[in-house]
Parts: C-alpha cells; structure tokens; sequence
C-alpha cells in the first residue's frame, strides 16, 4: 500500500528512483529547441512531461496489467547542451545517447531525432520506424537551415540510420511541398494521414504497422503533434484533424510484437499547454510504451 | 419572448427561481473536495457548473423537446460542510441529502457520492448504477485513507446501498491495480472501457446499460473525468483516451427507460477549466438528465 | 526555397502581400460583435484568424496539391463599422461587401452575414446555402433583438437571399424552440446534427451537401462553434457534442464540385481560446475553402 | 461563529441574503458592454465581482471595524437590458435605477453611468464626483458614436447631471486630444494624474478629493482601469503607469465625511482576468465604499 | 564556467544535488493543503517553487556577493502526509522536521507552520517570529475547524512555541474580527500594516524587525499573500492592497543579525498563479533567505 | 474624427500606414529569440507588441501633447533570419538595419543588440546607452556560447560601440557574478538598481541619466525585464523587485534633452503575457520614446 499521495512523488519520470547502473531502461530530457519553425519552448518538455507522469505511477496497466517501475527504470536527468548551436549540440547529444542502453528520450525539438538515431544505428543498424506526427518531417531544409525539426528524417534516411522501406509515418496532414511528399513515398515509407485513421479504426493501424516494420530493430518516434490540438495544445506547430489519444494508445499497445531498442517523444512545448493536457498525453505515450516492454 | 439576455439570468442552475417546497427535482451543490488524490479544487465546481447552465436555458432539447425548467426545478444553494474533516462532512451531506427528494448534486470531489447514496438507499434501498468515470473508484483506501475519492463504490457496494449487479462503469482506462479491478468484476459490476465506446458506439453501450440496469431504483453518477481531458481539462485526475461528450450524450439521451432517483455531477475543478467547457459538459450532462424525466 | 520563417511572415491571411486589384479572391475582418448573446469578443476575431494562418503559409494541400498563395489572393485589411450600431454597421458591411469580387469574410459574429448575403444576393440572385453551425440561427428575434447573431437566417431566407430549399445546415445541437426548429424544416432546409456527423462519417454528410446543393450559386457560412468547444473554445455559444475539425475538413474537401460564390468564418472570439487552436482551425477552413477553388 | 467556509457562501455580492424591501444598500449587476471601443466583454463583469466579493465576508475592515453586512445590504440581481441597443438600454437602466435608493452598480462598461446619474440627479440635483479612471471620458463622441463609454462625463455634465466644479478625476494617464482635456479643465475638473498620484501620496490625494467635494451630494464612479494593469489586468482600455489597489483603497477610506449617494463599478471584463485579481479589486473598492456608509 | 543551462539543472530547490548528511541546510516539500478556507491547491507549491528557484541559480546575491548552493544545501524532497487528515498529518509533519536540522519547509498551506514550529521549538524554546502575511492567522478557529491554516499563530502562541513579544507581522490587511485583532496586539505581537509598509518604507520596517525580535532565535514564517495579487496571484486568499516583492526583499536582506533558526513559504497555490512569477517571488524570498546565512 | 474603432485599425505599430520612403522613424520587428537562457519565444514579441500599441493610437501624449503618427513613421515589417544560426542571423540583422535611417527595433531576444549597435555605430560613432534592464548583460559568455542575451553589451563595449562612460543601466537587480557586475563598474557604466529607483523616485534617477550621457549621440536598449514581473510577466528571464512602469514612464519623459539615434525594445515573450500587458508596457515605452522627439 503505497501512502505517498501523487502529488508528493519524486520529479522524475514516474517518480523512479532507481540509481541509473541497476536499470535496463533509462530515461533523459534533450531540452533543445532551437530547430524550431514557428512556436518555440520545446525545451521546457522534459520537466512538464516528467510531472504530469506522477498521474500514472498509481497502477498497472489494464491492458496487459504490466507496472512500468517494476521493468527496472531510471531517469538520468537531462543531457547537456551547447546553448544556441545547433551541430555542437546534435554532438553532444549522440555523445551522450551512446552511452545509455534503453534509452527514452524526451524532447525538446524534432531535431534530437537525428542525434538518437546515429547513436543508435551505430550499435543497432538501420531501424525499422514508427514515426507518429502531423509532419513528414522529410524536408531537405527548413528555411535555409539544414539540420532542423523539418528535415530530421530526410538525413536519417540519407544517413542510412533508418530504413525507410521498414518505415511507417501516422498522423500526416500538414501543409507540404509536393516533391517532399513524394520523395518521401519513393523511399518506400509508407504514409498514413491522420483521416486515414480516422476512417480506417485503430485495430487496422496497428496491424499496417506491424506489417512494415516486421522483424528486425525498431524505433518509436513521436512527435505529440500527431495529436489533435483540442488534446494537445502544447507544442510548436499545431495542424487540425490530428489523432485522438485513444487512437494512438489503442495503436500503440498493439505493438507488443516489435523489436523496440528505444524511443523518444518531442515537441512538447507547455508554455501552450493548458492543464497539463498535452504533458499527461506526452508522459501516457511514454508509459505505453514501456508497458510493450517484458 | 425572454428579453433578458444569457449573461443576466440569476446564478442558479439554469437560471430557476423555483422555491424549494415547490418543487419536484433540487440542484444542490456539495463543494467537498478534500478527497482527491491529485490536483485539488473541485470546491469550486458547483459554482462553475451553475455559470456554465446559462448557456442551455434558452430552448428544449431537440431530443425530446422537454425544457427542464418545466419540470418544476429549484436550486437550494450549497451544503453545509466541516471544513478539513472528511467524516463529519460525509454525515452532514448524508443528512441535509435526506431531506431532498429527488436530488441533483453537483460535486465536489467523488467521496461525497457515499454519503449521497447512504441517504438515498434508505429510502430507495440498493440502488442500480450508471457510473461514468476514467476510474473504478473501488480501492480499498486512497494511499492510507479510508474515505475518499477512490473508494467510494468500494463502500458504497460493502454497504449495500449499490446492487453491484445492477451496476456498470462506462469510460474506464486509468492505470489500476490488478486486484482492484478483479474485485469489481467479481461483484458483477460491467465495466465498458473508453476504448469499447469508441468502438462500439454510443448507441451499443445504451443498451448495454438498459439490459444491465433493468427496473428497479437507478442513480446516475457521472464524474466528469469520464470525459476526456482534451474537452474536460477542468478536473483533479485526468486519463488520456476518454469518451467525446456527444457520446456520453448520446448515451444518457437513451436512458429515458430507467427510473432514476437522483444523481450526482462530481469533479469539476475550474482552476484546471479553459473557456468554461469543462463546465459546460458538466451542466450539459445534468440539463441531459433532466430531459429524461416526466 | 523560402527564407522567412513561419514567424516573421507579414501579419496579413496566409502572409498574402498581392495589391486587392491584382487578386481574384479578398480576405476581409469584419471586427463586428454586438450582436452576439453570450460572450462577447469576436471583434478580435480577424487580427487572430490571421494570425493563426501562418502556420498554414507553407507547402501545398495534400489533398489536390493546391496552395492557396498561388490564387491571385489579397487581404483587404477591416472594414469600417459603426460603434454600437448594428443597423448602421449592417449598412456599411453591405456597402464596402459590394465592392469586392470573391469575398472570404473573417468575423465577427455571425450578424455580418445578413449584410454579407444582402450584396452577393444582389449579383448573384439567391444562393445555395452550406452552413456550418450548433445553432439553426433562425429565430425571429434575439432576446427581442431583431438583427443579431441568432437571426441571421430568418430574414436572409424572408428576404430571398438565400433559396432555403438549396440550404443544408450541419453541426447543429443546441436547445432551441421547436417552433423555430420546425419553421426551418418547413422552408426546406437540410438539418444534420452533430450526432449525425459523427454516426454517419465525413464522407456521407459531404454525399448529402452535394446533392442538396446542386448547380447553381453556392456560399459557405462557417460558425466556428460547429466545431467541439474542445477543438475551439474560443467562442461565444459553445456547445458540447460538436464535430471534429477532422470531419469539418474531410466534408469540406469534398465539396469542390459547387460553384461558390463567397464564404464567411465567424464567432472566433480570441479571449477564451487557448494557444490558438480556435483561430487555427479557422484559419484551417478558410484555407480548405481556397483550395476548391481554381 | 461562521459555519460556511467561503467557497459556499450564496452567489449574491458579499453573500447578502437581505430582502430588498429590508434593505438600505441595493447591489445591481449592469451587464451592458456594446459602449466598448477596444477589447468586450464587461457583460460578464457582474457576475465576477460577486463571485470575488466572497473573499470579504469573513471579518470587519481593520480601518474602522465596519462590516458591510450589518449595514441592510440586499443584491437584487441584473437589470434587464435591450440586446445590441444602446438608447433603449440606457433608459431601460434609468428606470430601474429610478427605483433604487442607494445604489451600488457593477457594471458593465462605463457607458452606464450616464443612466444611472440621469435617474440620480432627479431625485438629489447635480452631483458631486469622485471619479477613478485612466481616461478622462469626456470625449464628445467615440469614433462617431455619441453616447459610449468614452462620452459618458462629457454629456453628464453637459446634461447638468454632475457639478463640474465638484469633479475630480485621478488616475488618469491615456493619450488623449488636447482639446478634449482642455475642456474638461475649462468646466472646473480637478483632474490628478496618476503619476501625481505616485508622487503625492495617497493621504495628499484624499485631501484634494474632500476640499474639491465639499458638503452636498456626491457620486463615486470607479472605472477599474484606474488601477494599474498589472493589478487590474481583466479590463478593456488598459494603460501602463496606473494607481496600485493600495492607494486606491487608502484615499478611500479617507472619504468617510463625503455625503455619498451612490456609487458604480465598471468595466471589469473577465475574460482578460488572472485568478480573480481584478474582480477581486473591484469587489474590494465596492466593501470599502460600504464600509464608508453609517 | 557553467555549461548547462537554466532550463536544464536538476529538479531540486536551486538544483541542489548535495546528499542529505553533508548539508547544513535542508530543503523540504510539504505539500499539505486541506487546512485551506478559500481556494485549494497549495499542495502542488513546492514542485512550483522548486521549479522557479533555477531562475536564481546563476550568480552570487548583488546585495552581498553571497551565493546559497556554496552554504551546503540538500533538497530532501516532500514530507509524507496522511491524506485527508489533518491532525494525523500535523503529526507526521512534527515528525518528519524533528530529524532535519536547520530547516526551509516549502508548503502547502499555512497549517503546516504549527507541526514545524512544535518540532523546532522542542529544540530552540520558543521563537522569536517574522510573520510575512495578509492575514493574523490568529483566529482561534476557522469556520469550525480548530486547526487550519487560519488558526496556526492562536495555537502557537497558546502552546509556547513562540515568544509573542517577540513576534512581529507584516503586511496585514484582510478583514478580521475585531476580537482576534485585539487579542493578537494582547499577546504583545507587533502588528505592521501593509499601508503601514507602504508609507513607512522598507529601511523602517526593517529596523522594526530587528527591534522587535532582539537577539535569541529566531523564525521566518513567510506567507505569499503578503505580496500583492498583482505580483503574486497564484494563492488561495489573495487580498489587494498588499506588499510589493521589492519591499519584501529589502526588508529581508537587512535581517541578517537575527539568529534564524529555520523558515517557511506557504500557500503558493500554482493553479492561479501566471508566468510563475508567485513561484518565483517564492522561491526568491528563500534565497533571499539563504543569503542571510553564513 | 476617426471613425475606425481602436480593434480594427492595421496590425503594423500604431497603425502606421506611411510607406518607409516617406518615412523618418522606421519600425521594424526582428524576431530571433535563439540567444535566451532560459524561457523561450521571444520570437513572438514583434506581432504582440504591434498589436497592443492599437491601443496608444487615439489621441496626444499629456505629457507634450505629442503624437507619434504625426512624425512621420513607417512599419517597415520583420527582419529576415538565419533559422537556428546566431552569427548569420547577427550579420543578416545588421546588414539591415544598416538600410534604415532611425531605427526602432522590436526583439527578439537582446542578443539583436549587438547587430543594431554594430550598424548604427558605424554611422554615429560609439553610442551614449541608456540600458532599461533586470541584468547587466555584460557577461563575457552565455552558459560556453559568446554571443547571446547576456554578453551583448560585454560585446558592445569591447567592439567600442558603446562608449561605457556614456552608458546607464536601470533596474539591475538578478544574481550576477561578482566578477561581471565589477568589470562593468570598472567600464565607468553607472549601475542604478532596481532597489535604488524605488527610494531614489523616477526624477532624480532622470537626472542621472541625462547627467550620465550629457551630449552626444545616445541609444535606448530597453529590456522589459526591466520592469516587475507583476506588470510584465510576458518575458523569458523574470526577476522578482522590479521598476514599475509609471517609473520607467516618469524617467523616458524627463529625456527629451538626449540625441537619440535609435532604440530597441526586446525580450517581450507572448506565451507568458496574460492579457496583453506585457506587450503593453512595450508598446507604451516606444510610443514615450517617440514622443522625445520632434
């Protein structure tokens, strides 16, 4: 019987207290933003997303009555930055990346990505993607910009760090150029707009994700934009139409099957949150994900 | 013609101006609120909930044309409460709950719905259920405490004054332990998760709830987090995933058949509201309920 | 390639810079709202509606790979009113609504569009009618106000602006009198309540304008409170159980086959929106609405 | 000793339970505000001040152990306004405040003083005036419109309501045209401005209010945007530099030898208000007039 | 030179990552809140002013170039509380302070000051105390409940926790009865208004303080609605008129000759407050505090 | 007379419509915000702070009976950016700005600065500065990065733009390493702290200034955390005990014996402002500031 109310847990994510050596799952804050195109104060993610989570500590998961503090979790804090540069900073977060095993990883900007997955694919090969997001986030640039929040996947696909005929993009509605559009389906990524899962029911999501990526190393990005901005109202460019939380997490906890070898979760910016909403969706994604794990 | 506009109508529910004794239905508010677990406030909710009725006063519902001002509606004000004092509150709700004939409670937090029913069981005796709620406040305890908003279907099922037979939970999805969820199935409680709305449908879960109601007594017990967060921020303990209110509307429109006994509003907390909507669903709901009776 | 960020585009609807008699369509605020009811604001609708749009500047629509910029658009800047006056500011809307060719109204509450129908009528004869809205707005009066926002399609239809029988009215779910709901079946118009939409689908609803409509000279009037208040708090007359920008959106693209003559998005009312997401799904319409066209 | 904490106290100013009939102090909401010309929404200013009033109850005013409850203090609701007109409602709010005796108005925006002092000046002669304001409101008309919130003293003294000669205006700070400032000099306003008002001292400032008002009947007219916007942020025409709440309660409570006939509070507008500060002000300026009275 | 920057240092008060046993200041959370009579939510304050207080890390205190991490500071995180349960929570407060040595509590509501002082005063004998508040806190009951957080001086006092005639209070300016006031000035408290404040100025008021506690310990009890709402509208009872943050910290940086033996800052309620800035005017007044030390 | 009520004049700075040809006082925004420490988006303030100076539009300055659109002053728009690039976006900034003849600059974070100074030195020789701010800003590096918001006037000085005994900081009041604050003492810039305003008065402290810069070419840099956080929460590095704005007022309308050559207004950040006042206060300072000159 726990006797810690919620609101007097430790201000890390879940309240895990777990010294980071004795974990098989670890979590870091990358508050990094400066890649952003149009709101800024991604950078804030980390502490909201880690505070909302104290709303999910009390339970297991009723879907597969799974606790996620007892999968052996730590929370490292945040990664150190280089303040107001952008390659310094895609270094030292790759730096800092290759020395975590499980890594979950919480944004901060789209642009981490890119850092993460070099990290990663160094250790793993080219992953298999679940990318959830408004955005095809395959831009060559982002108004001049080469490394930023709109052209992370464009250089982890050049970087081969994913392999993009393993990847699968959910929630895409935005705005956006023709040829980056088709680029992007010429690689073999397979696009689905957030309509289609509104039309097409979870269930059948789940099942073409797990159809692309198969066997083989897999990563879930997540950018909270995926979300509609009635439920996710905090982050940095917002689109109408966007998915529901229940459509993500019935996606999600149909996922059970893949080869996860980490996450992250960005662009959660709370200066535009209200009620912590888009926080608690932010850490639910997280938590989700964890309960994949055994 | 009413000439006065929504903004100046009195700051009762729905504007009535019924006295009491006249009367066939009473909205009281109960502004307890020292059972919650995590974010506080919903002492304030009676209040938000009776501003917000002012926007469904002008017209009938187009379900049925029933206008709930015709049915002989007053609004007693608040209970008196013991400030800081869980059980000397529950008894003063239950005894000024007493002598209310068909009462409308608006919370406060959930603890005061075991008072509301030890008052209403006496005369009515076990009681069929429509529960709404992200949660199956069937706990035991609440991280030591006995009485508050986690435990009261618990009690209220221990003290007979529910037929966990008769009873059923709509919207369930927060995080729980195992135990607790087995032993609310064990009693017989039907619970329909939030993701089985989405699926089902509304109209399919209407009917869920008549065949497990049937006759006899019924209570209606509608904790707004059953609603999700993104259209109810305004609450203590909020759950990605929850039902959309035109499904719990179109739920509650279709239970015209059951013989309610009263019902209670709980969990609005307005220092979490945007724009007054989680008001807004709440007072939908009550003014809902009251267009199911003649 | 673009240079400007999304940010620093100019303050003017999707940045447009293009001189009014070069433009084929007009964007114009029309920053009236005494008519309104309940919360007052929507005067500052226009300036937030335009705001929002540049988060919409940049790529093309995926749905027919149009871009809106590439039209022939300008924005006019605000109309002139007169301060307190409806009557008079009815006068100078009709007035200064005369002298432009395509017209995209921002508002404003929904009373503009009396005078908007009152010029286009004028050119085009009586119009076909897609209506957007939780409200008929065709009561005979507003709280014993003739001209105000609940009115506006009783005397557009008394006054031949509109062919009531080519009228198709979708979202609709407030309290309303039923004589006045019947009224409006009486004159032919279409009603499709939000509950509809949401049982129905997109698509269907879209099959139902069409063959309401037909060939002849069509407008679009989008009360943005057909939208869910958790999609678009920021309104006036809010209303739970609404549609889902993602509906509102997929019947709209849908609709490219009718001969628009004109569209008005009004009731943004900015003081209770939260992080824009009202204006954005504004801005969002009005954007689709543009993409029809070519 | 009280047994109902704050938060249930009756939705009425200070919780006033008293008949009218009984009463000596009538409290009436105004909720007009279409005499607005920058930001709306002072309709809803009623209803906040009321609500905020409830932090007073509890105790006597430390300044001379007055508690405004013992005085005969009734709320008798809004008065009934014409929707989207502002003549009709101006003589709609004469009559009825025609049938008050001391009257305390919250407004609603300023323009409703003018009928307030019209059924005043019948019944007492010409007023005296203590008038708290950042704007001097004797512009002759408001971007064309005559009678509005900005016109609201010019008429008044030209229709022989106010004795000019007995005026005084402090906080007063906006751009204004010099011709209109001069005149208002030329009809005998003492005006103080705010940064006098700084500099001065508060006692100083009393001072000057009793040797301009003398003996005879005088008025207080408090338009909350005196107060600095950083205190009083839920207001129309903010403007920066103005007089913090402690000065304003401290000349207050200077003017106990003034023979008061009425008072009114105006352009509270909630939906620019933080935490109930500025309704709380306002609520706070009403209790200290109250406690003024004997 | 430090390379993370503000956004990204530990969760901690200032960051701090000292362990426990090497600190000769301790840091604690109590995040106790149902002693509260108006608005709730306190308990969510030391997260908040945690959060704040990494606005303050970077630099040494300009008053006197000391900086608080290079005193030996820990952060222990929050006390264990009874939920719901006042006098068993007094206890486990009483209990938890016993252990830690010199003290910074970080409330939670002003009912937790009792327990801290019963542990402290165990040790020291009874305090001398500067009591920053709007309110006496010396009522000997708070609508029927003996122990909350508008009772804590009447029952320290009574118990011998503090040495009344060394007891000073600054700020106050609610309402109260008469009675309480009175008595407070009989137990020997010197009672300072804010108007007293405003027009003394800070220097005097300090010298007040200093005159007034003598040598002997000493205790710092700072309530944050000793601040203006203005400055600090994130509290439960705000009152307008208060102390502005710059008074409040001249004040405080001319108390080092007094022997503090230990502090709190209550009831920042973070649900009302904007921008943070009651969390960091709380946050402030505790490294203000700190910087006292040597 | 205008007829154009305040909500609905242009969205450039007080509505200019002039076109910079004609023009002798150029407004332009310059949103970068990536050199901040700590809250993000001052990106945003260029938009806000021309949307509140709506508000400044109707009438003269009391003061000197001046009114800014009288002089000739155009809204040239906002400066293009290198997105995510500091020394490109500085070279970029100061290339244009290099174009215009006076300049007012609207941040953007203060990092802008530097490039203005950098231009505008190149023409005028080292400047005479009066710096409006919380921090000296004088920093040899920004958590490792050389040119951000705090090392711009450390840049300023050794780049020989500033001449550092002409130069003036008001307001000065955050942590700070002694090392710095004795550096810029050993400059010869006079450091007024906040604390110092407060007891010294708003004239005296314009002594100063003007005695400080004497003739000569002079600048504004007015950081609007300069001002308190209650009154102008809307900013990135808030610090408790600040300047209030009838203060920063009373000190800019007492300089109108300096050579002004430009100035700058930065680090206004929307997402923090409640109701606008942040943006207000930034508007009202370049309206005084504009009223200087003739």
């Amino acid at each position: 019987m726990t006797l810690t109310p919620t609101f007097a847990i430790p201000p890390t994510f879940l309240g895990a207290t777990l010294e980071p050596a004795a974990a098989r799952f670890w979590v870091a804050g990358v508050p990094f933003d400066i890649g952003t195109t149009n709101r800024a104060g991604a950078r804030a993610g980390p502490l909201a997303v880690r505070h909302a989570s104290r709303m999910l500590v009390d339970g297991d998961n009723p879907a597969n009555w799974r606790d996620p503090l007892t999968l052996g979790l730590a929370d490292v804090g945040d990664f150190t930055l280089a303040l107001g540069d952008i390659s310094s900073s895609l270094a030292l977060i790759e730096q800092q990346a290759a020395e975590c095993s499980h890594l979950i990883a919480l944004g901060g900007d789209h642009t981490i990505t890119l850092a993460l997955l070099r990290a990663l694919a160094k250790r793993c090969g080219p992953l298999g993607m679940v990318h959830f997001d408004a955005h095809v986030d395959t831009w060559p640039d982002n108004f001049g910009q080469s490394f930023a929040h709109g052209s992370v996947f464009y250089h982890a696909i050049n970087e081969g760090l994913v392999d993009s005929r393993r990847m699968i993009q959910i929630g895409i509605r935005s705005p956006v150029a023709r040829a980056v559009y088709e680029w992007t389906l010429a690689q073999g990524v397979r696009i689905v707009s957030a309509e289609e899962v509104h039309t097409l029911g979870a269930s059948a999501v789940a099942d073409l994700v797990l159809a692309t990526l198969g066997a083989g190393p897999a990563y879930l990005s997540f950018d909270i934009d995926a979300i509609d901005p009635g439920q996710a109202p905090g982050t940095g460019t917002p689109e109408v139409g966007g998915l529901f939380t229940w459509q993500a997490m019935a996606i999600l906890k149909r996922l059970g099957g893949l080869d996860f070898k980490g996450m992250d979760l960005v662009e959660v910016a709370p200066a535009y949150d209200v009620a912590e909403i888009t926080a608690l969706a932010g850490a639910s994604v997280v938590w989700q994900y964890l309960c994949l794990q055994h």
